[in-house]
């Protein structure tokens, strides 16, 4: 079996089925029928390797849902709405089953979210590395970015930052772990990209970006592409039941600062917006952590985090490749 | 130094400047402006790995120009008009003389043909390995496929097939070569994107493709798509002065129709059309090979090489990865 039918059988038709794509897997590119008036077109693009973003021990299908997820989240990020994706996939060997789990994952988050698979390449490598590209729409006066967060904005987060790296560490230990250590592992295996409140978002968020290197290292990168102060309320931070229980509040805190691989939402939004509205179209908790101020002299575009209003000395600026 | 400011330092701004880019690289994604109506979208997305797809030993300078060529290759055989690209960059190390050259490689072809770099992701692996995602515009009507080819048509290939695999070969037995044997090793190393003639051929062609893995497997792939059979007239390839200079009549039509990277465009076209204009139009030569016929019993879809108007036997069916 070849590469090309390797695609073929794998990746021909995955994802939703869209009236749109005229030509999809299996010609030299993907022909897209054009667009409803006034939609931007948003583009992104992620890789993950073994070894580096994943476990080697992580499973095929948890491995497929994860290379779209971490895109659908940068797309969520943006208020777009996702439509395709394209799939490079680097491997070691053409192993049937492993592929076959891998197409169930990628195909099942793809499905869920109206995406296409519209094309990839399949090549052969030392080392199981994956990129895909995700495309989608937005008005682009809706489109949300890192700047534009204002003086007084409220920040808020969706979900519980915190519980993927937790589930890494339960994951990397090796032990066997059931209840609340079995929800943190999930979180970290599967995670939810933040598309419905992407959605809800647009037009609405004054900055957004999702926490894919861990919070205080994706606050201090929407800090200063805004060049604005972030300060964030470390008792505000929504820790999870399952996080506090099995870590300790310490423990739990510094995951949600510094670990990666939540892929929540971080926003900013005017401090008289309501967000019970937002929770309901989000589809997830959405937790005012923080509040945006205008950078001076003695506060300059960044981020801190204080308890009791006071200001906690802070040493790791969270996973950085080639750092 | 670390992943972001690498990404910021050379591939933000790289390539083209274009109106249309409302957001580049330094965002969770790309914005793009709505695009001119009737536009269709086309994406493409190719990998290449060190050791597998070029030599380790190949300058920096053209390895960034491979990764877009092969990409807006695959543009040029569906007719499409190249807009943006997206880079996935994974290296061992970040060497900033090696990124500086790249860049330079990418950001020249890049320019050339109007395209803009509007996102990336940076990773570290044992194996460089280079995705590009490209995209571009076309009307859906005047997009090429790979099926469409009809009996009667003509087989045309462009610029010299058997170039690049005669190059490679050179650049591999690591003999230095002046002359001829450079301006083949140059034609391995900096391929040609047939942008020209794709953007000629919109409407024109009946069937397009890009050969990537060789003349003949490709051939055998837009006949398998269009459900005929191709004869291809060994005495009609278009060897160049080059090749048969340094290689001799055999191993240069062996090249020709078995070695890969050529990046030249394969199409079917009416047998009436005239090929003086599309070739003034395509900026490279265009030479008949061939012949479409109706697939048979006697002559199933797929492709045979003739000599004097007799098939030749053939037993190579090209590169092929996992086979």
């Amino acid at each position: 079996m070849d590469e090309f039918e390797l695609i073929e059988r794998y990746f021909a038709e995955l994802g939703a089925r869209r009236d749109d794509v005229r030509l999809g897997v299996g010609d030299d590119g993907a022909l897209i029928a054009p667009a409803p008036p006034g939609q931007g077109l948003v583009m992104v693009t992620d890789t993950i390797i073994a070894g580096v973003h994943f476990p080697d021990s992580l499973d095929a299908a948890a491995i497929g849902h994860r290379v779209l997820a971490v895109n659908l989240s940068d797309l969520a990020a943006m208020g777009a709405q996702p439509a395709y994706a394209l799939l490079a996939l680097s491997m070691p060997q053409a192993d049937l089953g492993w592929l076959r789990e891998f197409a169930r994952g990628l195909g099942g988050l793809a499905a869920e979210h109206g995406v296409a698979l519209v094309g990839g390449d399949t090549t052969r490598s030392d080392t199981l590395t994956l990129t895909v590209t995700a495309v989608g729409w937005v008005p682009p006066m809706q489109c949300l970015a890192r700047s534009g967060a204002r003086e007084g904005d409220l920040l808020v987060v969706s979900g519980n930052p915190g519980d993927a790296a937790a589930g890494l560490a339960i994951l990397q230990s090796a032990t066997s772990s059931i209840g609340l250590g079995a929800h943190l592992r999930e979180r970290f295996a599967w995670p939810t990209p933040r598309v419905g409140a992407g959605l809800a978002l647009r037009g609405i968020a004054s900055a957004a970006i999702d926490i894919s290197d861990g919070l205080l290292a994706d606050s201090a990168k929407l800090a200063q592409a805004s060049g604005v102060h972030l300060e964030i309320d470390v008792e505000a931070l929504p820790l999870s039941h399952a996080l506090l229980a099995s870590h300790g509040q310490d423990r739990a805190e510094h995951f949600a600062l510094f670990g990666g691989d939540d892929y929540e939402l971080l926003f900013t939004i005017h401090e008289d917006a309501s967000l019970d509205g937002l929770c309901a179209r989000s589809d997830c908790a959405l937790t005012v952590i923080g509040r945006v101020h205008s950078a001076s002299e003695a506060r300059e575009a960044g981020c801190t985090v204080a308890r009791d209003g006071v200001a906690i000395p802070l040493d790791n600026a969270g996973y950085r490749h080639f750092s």
